[in-house]
């Protein structure tokens, strides 16, 4: 059961209220890969790098499971570069820097060895690209979950409202879904949202957790409370790759299996804030998140008695 | 195993973006005496109140095992009364009228069948009343839990954090526990607050639900999505009369029976906030209530599978 991952693989610029890094690893597709290959491979990736991405960072993730066929390598091009500084509640942040680089010309590929894919995660990136991905697989994959940003519901709403229509599940932040859906409450933000097309919903809330909404049910997962949030980059992008990475392990897309999913999207990404860029992705093991989802449990549980 | 309550009993006026109301009994006492009757009996009520509350209030609440004998009645005063106006967002409210009346003059009393309490609960009152109250009590009750504000902080924070250092567990709004503490970080808010005197610390977040912590140990209970908050005056009150009101049923204040407890009180206070003042208080009975944890089970209940 392999799964399909579409997203950037980039350079960030960091700066928090802990320190700067000026060149690290990232993009929505390296995060989410990184979280994903913890539960399931092959993951068959699709991307655009140019030729100062890391060979390190390719073998690295080549030996976790991570096939590179759909990696457009631009040899004399530049990987897309983002940077930006986040402010001290850390809820916020400037965008510094936006180098689209070889990001400008992505026209992804889908190799005929990625048409068994079953899942599919459809990472942060122009709807059209989304849209061309979809459209060139034979046949409709079991499971589709999507992310977006509020800059395409600016530039490109009706190309959005058409992958909206073609995916399974959304992922997206309450500012984000009270944009796309023109409604403050969240709970009719999240059902105009549906209307729209993805019959499931997520809406991630930050320190404040995540909802999962599918038909009228309703999960509600806490978020770890932390002291300190290091770097919170990538965080989103590691949830959805933790997410979809455990639903295709386990082969099962019944909500109860999606709240299960949502806590591990939220372990994952619970590490990915303690250090800067993917660095904590690449430490940990499945002991440490088998530990950090037994906090979860700790954390959400209760038992009435009467 | 008898409750405590202290409050205030009152009038408010209040207006939403639903409607608004002249006048309709309030006060943190009413709120929370109203939620913690549907666990505990016999209620001790202490507060004061002017010719003008309502007699058929008194009643009803009599009826639910409600106790008037430490409540100072002032023939010829006025109740204290509260006008206040919410935003569209629910999240923010402008007090516009505050009349203490005979609240001006409040001296609590505890009478001597009231020395029997085991469970004590202080509603958002003057420091200096608190710690009155708690001096007037022969022995050490078994669990006193509190509620203050930020106007406590600003004008009487001495006296606030004597009170700190006599009770088992403050309840305080994120934004009041960040006054209090000096900290952002809700964690570090809280583990600040432990050090102040109280063993238990519970921050609300409202639409966010609410955090117990002890010790190192975090419990996170979300909060039921609703489409519309009708209002959410007294909230907070019906959340710590359900939580204490449970405490007191179920005589057990561990860890386990805390995270129920939180959940009790974040199930109560859904209620509250369907309809003006305590009016849902009044019509909801155990199967109503059982029903209601029940959707709290659903929203925040997980298993993981390998």
């Amino acid at each position: 059961m392999s799964l399909l991952m579409v997203g950037t693989m980039a350079f960030d610029a960091l700066e928090t209220p802990f320190g700067k890094v000026d060149r690290i690893v990232g993009g929505s597709g390296t995060y989410a890969t990184w979280a994903a290959s913890n539960f399931i491979k092959p993951i068959k990736e699709v991307s655009i790098i140019g030729g100062d991405f890391p060979q390190e960072e390719i073998t690295q993730l080549q030996a976790r499971g991570v096939e590179f066929e759909g990696v457009e390598v631009v040899p004399d091009g530049k990987s897309f570069f983002w940077s930006g500084r986040y402010h001290l509640d850390m809820n916020t942040r400037d965008t510094l820097v936006t180098e689209l680089n070889v990001l400008a010309q992505f026209d992804p590929k889908i190799p005929g060895s990625y048409q068994d894919c079953e899942y599919v995660m459809l990472g942060n990136l122009a709807p059209s690209i989304q849209i061309s991905v979809l459209k060139q697989m034979h046949k409709r994959p079991k499971f589709i979950i999507m992310d977006t940003m509020n800059f395409w519901m600016d530039i490109a709403m009706d190309e959005l409202k058409t992958v909206l229509g073609m995916v399974d599940l959304l992922m997206v932040n309450d500012s984000e879904a009270r944009q796309l859906s023109g409604e403050h409450s969240i709970v009719k933000a999240a059902k105009k949202i549906q209307a729209m097309g993805p019959k499931h919903v997520i809406i991630k809330k930050g320190e404040h957790g995540a909802l999962l909404f599918h038909g009228d049910k309703i999960f509600s997962a806490p978020a770890l409370p932390l002291e300190d949030v290091f770097d919170p980059t990538g965080a989103g992008d590691t949830f959805a790759g933790g997410f979809i990475g455990y639903l295709a392990r386990i082969k099962d897309t019944s909500f109860e299996s999606m709240k299960a999913a949502v806590i591990i999207g939220s372990a994952m990404a619970s590490f990915c804030v303690e250090k800067f860029g993917p660095t904590r992705m690449k430490e940990i093991n499945g002991a440490d998140i088998d530990a950090r989802v037994k906090e979860f449990v700790d954390l959400a549980n209760f038992e009435i008695r009467n």
